[in-house]
């Protein structure tokens, strides 16, 4: 099937404060959300629930830094950590004082939308032929970029070295790297190189099912990530977070993630190759834990995916997509089994 | 004894980002920070531990704003979940664009210092005698004015009336009542009632025990609260605060933090009266679950007493107080007991 081009400005304003959270509902098959199923693992609830011992005192970051540090290899300071990757869009939002500010998409929403709550003017440069980058489409006057890796919603990972080449003197890249750890050895990821310009933002909401818990953090330019942590209020961390983010950065937790990853890909090349071969347009070099289609009419779909029990993510409120786009989570065969089935019920 | 002068301007800038965690050491007696011991009670720490089996969801803040609303009589609408009260902080600080904006000393230090670091200039008003507030003290042109009630580190509760009092047109009034809980019935508390231009904060971190959990919220207006929402980071209170927020608001729980303060207050009321017979100057009035105290020397004491494995606050990084001064937690009999032992070995 011919690749569809991406749709342009007739598209209405798309909601970016819309989540696929608020798509989930009580007796719904979860294709919405990106969080990894059966998580957190037993060894890591059970962390968390000898951690409420803890709860009394004030949060101490201390380890948990140390411990983010030493598995990218950088230094201390290097090193923010945030409540979820979206408080660190907040306040590169705040700290940063972009005068042209641009934001790859499609991409996850709460970059430009923190941008915008900021008071910054915003330019969206949306991504050509299968959401490839090429680093010439992003405007030389951009003194911000923000771009993610591999990216929501498309699941197209970018080569590093196209990431590493938006970097120029005075201007700042913001990699948000939440899904890297689907990408098995993340040989993409920039988190261990930090070029000069780059900063990278990573999450342990997805692969470690932590999105209630808000942990993720920042790598950067130790001066940045000063000015970041003077801007972020005190405590901002959670002790439960703090334990959670440590022992995710342990090298036993990483291997563990990385021999997730790999069955994951598996199984997600495996529903990428069925949806083809049924005729949709999937976005091809999926490389995350979602698969981001094309299909006539998708929010008529959805609605009648609803009605047989499996929510999926609709596609709109993406820059960049429109109204026949669908984002569909990874899960195990069995439960990937019961989204074609439905699908084949309703003639895909 | 004759009540002290607070310290005027001679005395060094204090460093506003000190806090009692920080006093805090192994194997020390902590009388350094604020939160009540034993917590949390078994019941709650039980409901978090439960809490992890929800943490890959993303958090709702749903159920846990209408316990508060309903818990101090407010519409939904006039609630703000935030991860702590210093989130509050930062929120007001950066929404807030107050041309004169007053800080009301002594009083916890994240006031001022999230205004300063959002670009504000700060008035500090530095209350007379005995700390008592006269709202006569504060400017006219004041058009934001954040005062602690009760207030850290001076544990003296305001009426209602002379809070209130600091209302009018053009002004925003933020009450930090993070320790109002400490107070039987609550009978200054202006949560229930709001006069315009009002907004209160509130914790639940020390009645509780949740420093590390990050829990809080603020009540006003709610245009403001709107305001303070879109500044806020997305999912900024974490599932395991958000069923603490929800449980802590309920009747039941309510009743079992008034007895409690009922039963500190008489145990501090009675370190009080100790320590002023000695012939110390503790502040009169003390209605918070702690005490301030002026002591010759007060950093050599602290450091005496750190020798006999007894943490203490250091009162010299309060703005309006100075090197003589200390704040002390108050604890159980014993625990109190074993304070006043070591003084009198130091001659106190």
């Amino acid at each position: 099937m011919t690749p569809p081009e991406p749709h342009g400005a007739t598209v209405p304003e798309p909601d970016l404060r819309h989540h696929g959270d608020t798509e989930v509902g009580a007796g719904l098959a979860d294709f919405a959300v990106n969080v990894r199923a059966g998580t957190p693992p037993p060894w890591l609830a059970a962390l968390l629930r000898d951690a409420v011992a803890d709860v009394a005192a004030y949060p101490d970051p201390a380890a948990a830094r140390l411990a983010v540090a030493r598995r990218h290899g950088r230094a201390d300071g290097e090193v923010l950590l945030t409540a979820g990757a979206a408080e660190a869009f907040v306040l590169l939002a705040r700290v940063l004082e972009p005068q042209h500010a641009v934001v790859v998409h499609p991409q996850f929403t709460e970059p430009e939308a923190a941008l915008r709550a900021a008071g910054h003017r915003v330019e969206r440069v949306v991504l050509g032929k299968d959401f490839v980058l090429d680093p010439a489409d992003v405007p030389d006057a951009a003194d911000l970029v923000m771009i993610g890796n591999p990216t929501n919603p498309t699941s197209v990972l970018h080569p590093a070295s196209a990431v590493a080449a938006l970097a120029r003197p005075g201007r700042t890249v913001v990699v948000d790297e939440a899904f890297m750890d689907c990408v098995p050895g993340e040989p993409e990821s920039l988190a261990g190189r930090l070029p000069a310009g780059v900063v990278v933002l990573r999450s342990l909401t997805k692969t470690w099912g932590l999105a209630g818990l808000r942990a993720g953090y920042v790598l950067g330019p130790a001066a940045l990530v000063a000015r970041l942590a003077e801007a972020q209020p005190l405590w901002a961390v959670s002790t439960p977070a703090l334990v959670a983010i440590e022992a995710c950065s342990a090298p036993a937790a990483v291997a563990e993630a990385d021999a997730w990853a790999a069955g994951m890909g598996a199984e997600r090349d495996r529903l990428a190759a069925e949806l083809t071969a049924r005729g949709l347009y999937v976005v091809p070099e999926a490389r995350a834990s979602f698969l981001c289609l094309r299909v006539p009419d998708a929010l008529g779909i959805r609605a009648l995916l609803r009605q047989r029990g499996i929510a999926v993510r609709r596609g709109d409120t993406f820059p960049g997509l429109g109204p026949d786009w669908l984002r569909v989570a990874v899960r195990d065969r069995a439960a990937n089994g019961a989204l074609l089935a439905a699908l084949a019920d309703l003639g895909i």
